[in-house]
């Protein structure tokens, strides 16, 4: 672990200068500089990074975020903006020379619009508190990642967040209309709207899943959607993961498209079953559960649909929840799978790979075929509905190779789900975690076109730097860059 | 009207520098320069504005785009994309001294995928052509621009297109899942991909209605949806139309999404019956269409909710269609409110604005006040669910005056529609015809960052220079800039 004070790059004399700074434009609570003051903001969920940042700011106001990005800008600061901190991929990691711009005091909701069906809430506002605040008008917000009680909407604007729901609901770019943030310069600029076209570029999609790197996002207008009046989940066992991966892809065939969609190996459902005990076939060699919501009568037909086509599909045995509270036994196993292999397992190794849905057998196949080459177990746990993995591999790093043997399994998956036409990331985004498959997922044609919005945006280069998206020289040094026809043809293309 | 021999710039021998050039890379059909071959691309929907290019480009591969692209960047032409030429805001409008680069022989299917449900297509394929390719498989292309026999799916990727469904099933960017395209370099690059979500920032959506000044479209992969079995639409009546714009927004807010919505006033129902006998009820200041589709079940029990809806609204009269027959009858008269319109009027201006459906009502109010100020009627007929408007200004060109007041008629009708929080354009574009109306859209600031992105793509700013976007000194000189806190405090922001 690197602390400020024995960091070589440390130097207190630029700290000063910086805090003391932004103690001239914001009020003095609102800046912190000491270690046990700033050490809070060290790492965010990806904890095996830690940097406490030179100093903090807390803007509480657009104009004051406006001052800080001014007086970062005039000083040639890089700035970290934070959330909550909950990411899984070091996009809030700090900076030792930098400024963590925290959103947690612009936590205003600002309108709640039943009629429209919209809400304009302040970038610190937390996920679940928008869903409570439109509770009175029968709305919630759809998408629901797992840390919804504590992550912030700016923070699922960052990294364009999902969960169990955005296989019906759509991702955080489906639900979000309209952006207003602050660019580098200070200029404040408005994306999307209300409208349902916008004439330009449409930059809101661009914006959403930027990490960070492109503005510091003040206002954030989102779609509610009305609260379903009933829902219901079928549990299916298949005697193996091929038959299970096709059914996924069969349901979706059949045009359901279910409000929740998600698998578990026989790993999974043994590590879970005995610290949960929610029911499950643990002698299945996959689970699906399949949810369903709507009006009672809406629910009752899609379960019927549903429970045909997983029957058709070589189901082995199908349960449908019989009440709200078998409900939420059935889904308790799937939510507690990352505590569980904590259970059974001193480490592991939680990645995140997208793949096209009809590839789903076909990937596990070749994870299963993995596990042999590097001597690892791998518990698979999914949004199989929208073909989004996460491969916990199971290990003991106190044991000689097992991280690297971990660390060479994981990419190896990646660089699969990227072969079959997939992404290296589903809902938890690149950060400093990813950084590398990213030479992978793309030529440097592309790394290029992003770099130049990047620099569009950002021409200094302070917003989030080094993180999300790699440079040319970055991928060159981890030697395993994409190249198209087009760059061999290009060799003067500039570079980083 | 222009002609390339007439107008003074145009050079023979820069025609001729040019020309060989593309027919060193391309067969000599390939690139046509004689005035009677380059005649046919002189404009396109908006006929108003004429001008012949200097050459016609007709690649038919990626090869030959990358060869076309090396070219003009080489020799510094400006290279206008163009489709089908069906678009009616001058995006294809030629340069008199550039290149129009046609994708009319870029019209293969190149994959049809039943089970994945997408189709990998050239981007001169013709809209209607991929869902005529989809029907064996019980599949379509949802988005249907009332061009569609004729409209290439590459012109839809460059104007974001809608229609009638894209309420439903949405516009453009909603059924697009991956775009290939040559930067003005001569890169390949490929935007999206057929995974939920990808990594990097999320480029497709800003490059889909950037209307040709990114790069040029090789291929599209697109999204096919179930043909749904049945279809029935009602016709409602109101006595005016405020209720009827406020009936629109009862519908969405009980949760349906109708496969199509659509409303025409009184002034639009008078002028289409005679033509069409569609059955319109004359006498009612607003009529609404409202279609549901899938199985029968289901359009049954939505064509009862949303009659229960409209009634509650305060709908004076209620017809549902009996047959497909009578379907197709209620949807004619809709279809030909253009054709209508040049029928009882000498001239008439289409306008394309969008507003959030919640103003509906105050818009047509004001429109109608409008009407008494510029002394000229208008007919009302849009797409009522995703408050995209297409007033029709009824004037005499050869009256004094008349050309003048439509069009500033027509001017304070978008002022309007951004005043709202609406947008100058829903589905036709900016193109040539509404660049002016950007500057009342956007901040200098938003502009600049649409430059900034622009810059990224094309540096030497050849792509279909002088549309979609206003430079800011173009801005000034219409004298109604928007601006920004932000751009006051930075007056040395830099100008084009």
């Amino acid at each position: 672990m690197t602390t400020a004070k024995s960091d070589p790059t440390f130097r207190p004399e630029r700290q000063r200068e910086v805090a003391e700074a932004l103690r001239a434009v914001l009020p003095p609570s609102s800046v912190l500089s000491d270690l046990e003051d700033t050490r809070p903001y060290e790492c965010d969920g990806l904890s095996a990074y830690r940097q406490p940042p030179m100093v903090v700011a807390l803007p509480d106001c657009e104009r004051q975020v406006i001052a800080v990005l001014d007086v970062c800008r005039r000083l040639n600061v890089p700035i970290v903006p934070r959330g909550a901190g909950t990411g899984l991929s070091g996009g809030a990691m700090p900076i030792a020379d930098g400024v963590v711009l925290s959103t947690a005091r612009l936590n205003q909701i600002v309108r709640m619009d039943a009629y429209s069906r919209t809400a304009v809430v302040q970038p610190g506002v937390r996920n679940l508190a928008i869903s409570e605040a439109a509770a009175p008008h029968a709305l919630y917000y759809a998408p629901d990642p797992s840390s919804q009680i504590a992550c912030t909407i700016g923070g699922n604007v960052a990294e364009n967040s999902g969960g169990v729901h955005c296989l019906k609901y759509g991702l955080t770019v489906h639900n979000v209309l309209r952006v207003r943030m602050v660019t580098i310069d200070g200029e404040v600029v408005e994306l999307g709207g209300e409208a349902l076209d916008a004439p330009g570029l449409d930059l809101l999609a661009a914006f959403i899943g930027s990490e960070g790197m492109l503005g510091i996002v003040t206002e954030v207008t989102v779609k509610l959607v009305p609260k379903p009046a009933s829902a219901r989940v079928i549990m299916a066992s298949f005697d193996d993961v091929v038959t299970g991966g096709n059914a996924v892809a069969r349901v979706i065939a059949a045009g359901i498209i279910p409000a929740g969609l998600e698998m578990m190996d026989r790993t999974s459902s043994r590590m879970v079953e005995p610290f949960v005990k929610a029911g499950y076939d643990t002698d299945a060699a996959a689970i699906l559960l399949c949810e369903a919501d709507g009006t009672a009568e809406e629910v009752d037909e899609e379960i019927a649909r549903m429970t045909a086509v997983l029957e058709a599909a070589g189901a082995s045995a199908i349960q449908v929840s019989q009440s709200e509270a078998e409900r939420l036994r059935f889904w308790s196993g799937r939510k507690n799978a990352f505590p569980a292999a904590g259970r059974i397992s001193p480490d592991y190794y939680c990645m995140d790979g997208t793949i096209p849905r009809k590839h789903l057998a076909r990937v596990l196949t070749g994870i299963a075929q993995m596990e042999g080459r590097h001597g690892l177990r791998c518990a698979n746990v999914f949004h199989a509905g929208d073909g989004n993995l996460h491969p916990l591999i199971l290990f003991d790093a106190n044991r000689p190779d097992e991280l690297e043997r971990a660390e060479a399994f994981g990419a190896e998956i990646l660089a699969l789900c990227v072969e079959v036409g997939g992404t290296i990331t589903g809902e938890h985004g690149v950060g400093i975690e990813k950084i590398d498959s990213m030479c992978v997922q793309f030529t440097a044609a592309e790394l290029e076109a992003f770099f130049g919005v990047k620099r569009a945006f950002d021409p200094p280069m302070l917003l989030n730097p080094n993180k999300a998206i790699p440079t040319l020289n970055r991928c060159a040094e981890f030697g395993k860059m994409r190249v198209s026809a087009g760059l061999l043809a290009h060799p003067d293309l500039p570079r980083f």
